[in-house]
């Protein structure tokens, strides 16, 4: 059985929505990062990067969004969670998964994070400072661009529609006006209405309570 | 052909080695960066982000490395790039190309880019500060786990290794000591000595000329 560690608030969503579109039987483990827990000995011998989400399966551990929403996706091909027979089309999910990767949630975590890149208060506030601007931006190449609609990548829904929605999540924290984006606010209302997203949402709620 | 936009000294260099390694058909065309070439408005008909790599195919453009190098080798299955026939060898290719992309270069990143993140220049130093030990401990994790030696998934060369060889090419210029990661080091060392690593390095130090 697959095992995914997460925290409430945390990307591990994406993972975590899209374990539950494919169907797979899986349990969900949640960290307390107040408590620090993604940094203790035995979630380090996980994860050695002290982060989430993790995903034990019977191979041995994966880590990164990306890559984790990718294996979701060729091991339950049923649920069609990416053109796995398209090269190209696989591509281009993979573009935007690392869009969302390595851009989007990097500027998101600015915020809240700048000791990663940074020592100085002064630098946290002025790093703070740039988010709504640099998450606006992505934003609306997302908008214009990236997001086809419905889904992500157009008719079909992907393993790119639960990274997003889960990015999305954070824009009202990082005061970027939704109604900016109305393509961006449309996806967020349809992936709320989803079962499976309404199921994993209430778990890591209840579980954070 | 396929038409690869690059441009010395960027993370472009991974998936030109990696066509190269291919054997593809392909044109490699150099933007100046020093004439902001990347944000004029032929190039951001090409790719709006203003980045490279871009990688044009007869489908349509892909940007972002990860996704550009699994393209690679998934429609070259004969180089052997990935072990595209096994998902979870797979994924943790994906998660190590994963890590470079989001975590090391990103790292990287905020000694020249800083603008991206914040706006005062005393932030923009004490970003360009924490470099040295930002990538020094993903260099760690790297040394200590990922690269498994001699390439980095192990006796099989993959779309890892161009990728880790580019980074390793900025630790000199971000004053991380190479001596302190001796399996990095001598992965680089490996890396230059291949035929398809001297051709595009000497292809794109003589178009930097």
């Amino acid at each position: 059985m697959l095992k995914l560690y997460y925290a409430p608030g945390t990307c591990a969503l994406a993972s975590h929505i899209a374990l539950e579109e494919a169907g797979a039987d899986y349990s969900a483990v949640r960290l307390d990062f107040k408590a620090n827990q993604q940094q203790s000995p035995d979630y380090l011998e996980v994860n050695p990067k002290g982060r989430v989400p993790a995903l034990v399966t019977d191979k041995g551990i994966l880590t990164e969004t990306p890559a984790i929403l990718a294996y979701i996706a060729q091991t339950f091909p049923k649920a069609k969670l990416a053109p796995t027979d398209d090269p190209f089309a696989f591509a281009e999910a993979q573009s935007i998964n690392n869009y969302l990767c390595a851009t989007v949630h990097v500027a998101h975590a600015h915020k809240g994070r700048g000791y990663r890149w940074a020592s100085d208060e002064s630098s946290f506030a002025d790093m703070k400072r740039m988010v709504p601007k640099s998450m606006g931006a992505a934003m609306e190449l997302i908008e214009k661009g990236m997001l086809k609609g419905p889904w992500v990548m157009g008719e079909q829904y992907t393993i790119c529609d639960p990274y997003l929605y889960t990015i999305s999540l954070w824009l009202e924290g990082d005061s970027v006006d939704l109604k900016t984006f109305p393509k961006v606010a449309d996806h967020m209302k349809r992936m709320a209405e989803r079962p499976a997203v309404k199921k994993v949402m209430g778990e890591q709620q209840a579980k954070a309570a």
